[in-house]
């Protein structure tokens, strides 16, 4: 069985890369030029994964795109599409119900779209999480701190213990919930302090860092408070919309090969 | 302008019914009288809104099961047929993204299935909600305290201020997310003492409450410590699978029919 980390792991040494590029086509920000194709974000989606497929250790779909657009078929060929590359996936869904409901996410992400990694939200707690645990040979990425200004209303709220909620979610995925090798955290790069409590808690666990990029994070802070595990460092509109002509494939190309070479400047 | 609450509460009215019947449709416990129907779920969904529209303040499709599904036009078709009966729908999705996502997912919720509720996940904060909350005359239910077993894993925490997660979150949605009066909250039906805390924080705030039925909660106790606000009170299972051979719609509506009067001798 090959699982989704050690996939990961050679995708990274194939490409020499940490940077996991975002698929988030947004209709309204897509080249016109592809307006009058029959499947614009499929079309899209093509474009970006041909032009930093040698530079992405994994590319990142975020569900909600797809959504909103009624594109779930564009969704499934474009991962089936990054896979022919032998580029790992991450469904991007954060996901988390009562076990009977995550079973069914379980289908929709690992059956119907054969992603090879998941992101999942913690807050109803070890059943809803089980599911995803139990595909062992999938990645299962847990909400703990996020990138967002609003991640702090709960994450970081205090415990009488001392722990901030977020340190209490990395203790958990280590001690309870990474039973079969599969679990990450997802930790925002926007928080470089927090990032360097949670590596002290988990040791070489991989982490998924959105919030380079549009977000802002600064790569140095990341790459110096993240050390110790593998980094898996995510930039989404950066780079799709790099331009919004019809350079927007080399655009997206020359970003992505910068951001490579600015997070590895740091290894 | 109608509201969500608006409407709930003249559906109540017009039911005598606190019932919300849990649209949650499984291939595999669907009776097989409906799968050479050309779409099973949407014909089982009319069969069950049929027989109980009457008997329910609202309906609440579970997103989990049309995803799994590929069926996301069987869920569009069974909201509008939900509402050309005048029944008011929640979209059981607890979405909880970046704010730039979130937008996504008010149009996945909103404009693709023009859902008039649904539920989110508050562990991103404020942004994250914060799309939500900007849709005046939907509804927005905020996970709270859940009924299943993890819900304590996080929800249970203690805070240094001697207030459990849960309770914070209902602090946040009373004093800062209700600026619109759209708010409501999960609150597990399975949590009779958590409830009345809650109740206690939030004054006459709705509350969703899942956990009758199949999850097996007493609705006395349910009934009892929940006063003082409205409460819809979900089953889904118990009354979609009451029987699973082909009077599934009239054990359906007997089973709903029971559950209403069971609510309505507490109240």
């Amino acid at each position: 069985m090959t699982t989704f980390f050690h996939s990961i792991d050679q995708q990274i040494d194939k490409t020499n890369s940490l940077l996991c590029v975002g698929l988030d086509p947004d209709l309204n920000r897509i080249p016109q030029i592809l307006h009058n194709d029959p499947d614009p974000i499929l079309s899209f989606n093509k474009a970006i994964i041909d032009a930093t497929a040698d530079l992405a250790c994994c590319f990142k779909p975020q569900m909600a795109y797809y959504s909103a657009a009624s594109a779930e078929d564009s969704l499934a060929a474009s991962i089936a599409y990054a896979q022919d590359k032998k580029v790992p996936v991450i469904l991007d869904f954060k996901r988390g119900d009562i076990g009977s409901t995550a079973d069914q996410y379980v289908l929709e992400a690992f059956t119907r779209f054969n992603a090879d990694a998941v992101t999942v939200n913690p807050y109803m707690g070890r059943d809803s999480l089980q599911p995803f645990l139990d595909c062992k040979d999938k990645g299962v990425f847990i909400l703990c701190r996020t990138s967002n200004p609003g991640g702090s209303d709960l994450q970081n709220l205090a415990l009488e213990n001392g722990d901030k909620v977020y340190q209490h979610v990395a203790k958990l995925a280590v001690s309870e919930w990474n039973a079969n090798n599969n679990v990450g955290l997802v930790v925002g790069a926007t928080r470089p302090e927090e990032l360097a409590q949670i590596r002290t808690i988990t040791g070489a666990m991989p982490f998924l860092c959105p919030g380079v990029g549009a977000q802002g994070a600064d790569i140095g802070d990341l790459m110096k408070n993240g050390q110790g595990g593998s980094m898996l460092i995510n930039s989404s509109r950066a780079i799709l919309y790099a331009s919004e002509k019809s350079d927007f494939a080399t655009a997206a190309r020359d970003e992505a090969l910068r951001t490579r070479d600015a997070i590895n400047a740091h290894r």
